[in-house]
């Protein structure tokens, strides 16, 4: 069985435009479908190697263009930031619990935590 | 003068890594460096009409990416809400000051804000 790279979901996501449109196929059909080398390999009637390679050279190219734009890693970061707002919102609900009840705050925390679930990579 | 598109420096950012290094350096020259053609011309040992076209097919090409690949898309509507929550912020700001002062929230809030403005494209 050929190892899966968990990164490899997300540069799809991110540049799979920028492959061919035969090889994007191929890496879905592997990554988000989770077929088998096998099962592509009969779907296009070519080797079960030949999808492997396929695959590998698709991963190579993708690794290829996050090294040179870094655009999942500056992604990241942000979700990093957001995530520590998330943390500090939850703080100033439950200090708000505490303390004073103050009913706007609680709703405009909540408000904030909402749109911070709308923001995904 | 050649007209310059606004929207042209954020995709250079995203996506000038794509371009030939030649064709990145006149883009940057122009667009960052705030060159004038003629000024890239003398640089390069080009006619302005060559520094023009290549100006052009480069900010094809970057439209082109963000046309298969949507990333600056992305990256403005994570922007948008972000300035969401940096409004939602204040306002628990005002509340807060204005009815039980208290100062904890008021720190986290003061951090949230802080996070918020690390967030750039």
């Amino acid at each position: 069985m050929y190892e899966k790279d968990l990164n490899i979901p997300m540069l799809l996501d991110f540049y799979g435009e920028l492959l061919t449109e035969k090889q994007r196929d191929t890496m879905l059909a592997y990554y988000e479908d989770d077929m088998s080398l096998g099962e592509i390999a009969l779907q296009n009637q070519i080797t079960r190697q030949g999808v492997r390679d396929s695959i590998k050279r698709g991963e190579e190219q993708l690794r290829n263009y996050e090294e040179r734009l870094g655009l999942v890693a500056r992604m990241q970061e942000t979700l990093v930031k957001v995530s520590k707002i998330k943390e500090k919102i939850e703080e100033i609900k439950e200090i708000n619990s505490k303390t004073s009840m103050v009913l706007d705050i609680n709703s405009r925390a909540n408000d904030i935590l909402s749109t911070i679930d709308e923001i995904s990579y």
